[in-house]
């Protein structure tokens, strides 16, 4: 995976999951340090919908436009933060 | 929330998710220091079955018997976990 094209395209993340990837907003998850393979699932299960409940028709729109490489790619760059945001 | 009855909860998380919220599978999302709603909202989902995808299914039979008073103990518990796993 291409974390540098991760970081890239991880633009339209930051803005609800923090720059360093703990999220400034109580219902949406901290990224920074989660396992790559996780984020990767999930991001597949948002873009195909299969995940319902919650906050999680927002982020139908974010994981529609990515390909499985941007998958892989986000999911290296978030799981290569340091889990306590530093 | 309780956070000693999330701990006393989480017996049966921690065989995946880590004793101190790092899981070891990499498939399997870390919790510690995780955002209290999220995980809240996320465990509802579970439960609910309204998440399915990746290893959704998994997380069904964990989370069917817990009550909402379980579901907030459980995730003030992991939240409350350091984000590095010390």
């Amino acid at each position: 995976a291409d974390i540098d094209a991760g970081e890239a395209k991880s633009m339209t993340c930051v803005g609800c999951h923090g720059a360093n990837g703990i999220s400034m907003v109580p219902m949406y998850p901290n990224l920074a340090g989660q396992k790559a393979a996780y984020l990767e699932s999930a991001l597949k299960a948002y873009r195909s919908k299969e995940r319902a409940g919650g906050q999680a028709a927002v982020m139908y729109g974010m994981a529609a436009p990515l390909s499985d490489e941007d998958i892989k790619n986000l999911a290296a760059y978030f799981a290569s933060l340091d889990p306590s945001g530093q």
